[in-house]
């Protein structure tokens, strides 16, 4: 088809305070002797409100996630091993967290219902079986990973989502209440992962009235809270949580770039995590996007932001030669970034030499 | 629930020439001997080209739907019937036209799987089956039916709609190049449905971040079409149907005001259409929405739009009685517009003056 047909997440319940209706939500989903699973962010490990507040019932099950590094596809292999070896069949997955978590409960769903392992799956349109009930609640704003068609997973020979219309969130819970406890920091990093797409999206030659309207409103927000000037809010975690939904549904009919293709080659090599690999990117493609680049300088300066430097001193040329392999592997990335032509203008001499300044 | 838990459209296809994948999106959909069922505006009848690139296949059957004035319960009720009678069963519903249509094929979808009359589930939540696979393509931009939970009936009692999460489409397909052939006032009054819609929820009292996120947008592009100055582009349609499409998502956790309010009594009495009696009211209401009504004035000034005048002249006081309870029978729209003391600002003497005025 020339127009993608976009599959939606089937329910959006959006509000400060939402959480508290996630009981209510879930039950009619719940099937006899069989669990929820709650899949938690660790940062929510070690007596955080948060976990309190899970409306655990029954066998229902609350695990908590490592995502020190992304999610990989044996970390969802293991955990749908795990959960059917306990309990058979469960009602549901509940991912509350960041990006990570979100991708691994809709992986973990996923699994639950297809043969084999999630690197089977890894491309286009390869799920064979929708999963089990899954239900997204973020607690970082940013990803958009809530209402994506990917889950982006680190496997054994590449670094690649499970696309398909089985993968978006059956119910996303979106209460921006529950990102109040983020680190300036980390919330930083995440944002920017909405605002740097925005800056590719809208710059690149993939685009229509959708995606751009919906890139323009999440642009707008991302400036609005970045650029504020003023002490964080309320508001601005309202504001941030809305740019991420919008920056993830502007995916459908664009594509990201410059920054996103370069920092998949950090985060294969080096484990980056995929908003703070994007920040240090940006603060280095400023020939790429002038306006955008600038922007993001006065938002680390003005909300006293650490972005790393020197990460890649003292990597082999070998480990060089990966990293450009696997960002010089995502084409449509650079293509719409740099135009069709785009192989002549990001040679390999360029590439490396850009990686040599991150 | 405090937070409504907003059904979404489950697929969405946008781009200029979308129209042209219909026939592939609605295929594997088809069951056997079981036709799809075009529902076209009669605006496309006696020849229209559209009309001609319906994607037939076997017994399926293309009806004009004579939208003159705006979908009854029982218009839905013998097309429902008529269906059953000569098909059984049917695949699908697929209408393709402005509001009403969107609306009628709704309800037609509906009533294929529920029993008795649209009329007894004219409400919230009281329709008890999923319909049959329903697609909405539309031709106007501006109504926002193409994402809405409802479905505007006039039934025997009362003007209101098949409220429920069976009611939103399967699927919608948004091609802008459908609207091309809209006449200008046409286009106008149903575009100001969207843009009215926004200066009421986005002033009122019922509103948040999510709403208000995709509200804004809504307004940003109608502002930019109606007060571009420019003559009517390829870009002025994608940018409408976006529009549309936003505003009606801004629906979720917002609520209309007094244009909507008194709108509903001209149509209930005087079968009024939507969009044209919300500019008859809009004309008059400036105390209430100061700045959106002048801007509403500019656009039609710029756009060499005529709005009736006149229209209640020659009302008896028992006409004048009823556009008056059916109006303050909408009690979330004035309380939204107002405030909860809305009673003691909009008195029947007041609203009396304001009908007179129109």
């Amino acid at each position: 088809m020339q127009f993608r047909n976009f599959k939606m997440v089937s329910y959006v319940g959006y509000g400060r305070g939402a959480f508290n209706q996630l009981d209510e939500i879930i039950a009619p989903h719940r099937k006899a002797g069989a669990p929820m699973i709650f899949l938690l962010d660790h940062f929510f490990d070690n007596g955080h409100a948060l976990a309190s507040r899970v409306p655990l019932r029954g066998n229902d099950k609350v695990i908590f996630a490592d995502v020190t590094y992304e999610p990989k596809t044996t970390q969802v292999d293991k955990l749908a091993a795990e959960l059917k070896a306990e309990f058979g069949t469960v009602s549901g997955v509940i991912g509350i967290g960041g990006g990570s978590v979100m991708d691994l409960a809709k992986a973990v769903s996923l699994m639950l219902n297809n043969p084999g392992s999630s690197a089977d799956y890894q491309g286009w349109d390869l799920v064979k079986f929708p999963g089990v009930y899954k239900v997204g609640v973020p607690t970082l704003s940013g990803t958009g990973a809530e209402v994506s068609r990917t889950t982006v997973l680190t496997g054994p020979t590449r670094k690649l989502g499970m696309n398909s219309d089985f993968t978006p969130y059956d119910q996303i819970l979106l209460d921006p209440e529950l990102t109040k406890d983020a680190p300036a920091n980390q919330r930083f990093y995440t944002g920017m992962d909405c605002y740097i797409h925005c800056i590719e999206s809208l710059t690149g030659t993939y685009l229509n009235e959708f995606s751009k309207s919906y890139g323009d409103k999440a642009l707008d927000l991302c400036r609005e809270v970045f650029l504020s000037g003023k002490e964080w809010t309320n508001e601005d975690d309202d504001k941030l949580m809305m740019a991420s939904y919008a920056g993830g549904m502007s995916i459908a009919y664009s594509q990201v770039g410059v920054a996103h293709a370069v920092s998949y080659g950090l985060s294969y090599l080096l484990g980056t995590k995929h908003g703070i690999g994007n920040c240090i990117v940006m603060n280095h493609i400023g020939e790429y996007y002038p306006e955008g680049v600038t922007a993001f300088k006065q938002m680390v300066a003005q909300n006293n932001i650490h972005i790393p430097e020197g990460i890649c001193a003292g990597l082999s040329d070998e480990q060089f030669e990966t990293m450009m392999n696997v960002s010089l592997g995502m084409k449509p990335l650079w293509e719409n970034a740099l135009g069709k032509n785009w192989e002549a203008i990001m040679t390999r001499e360029k590439l490396r030499a850009l990686y040599e300044k991150l």
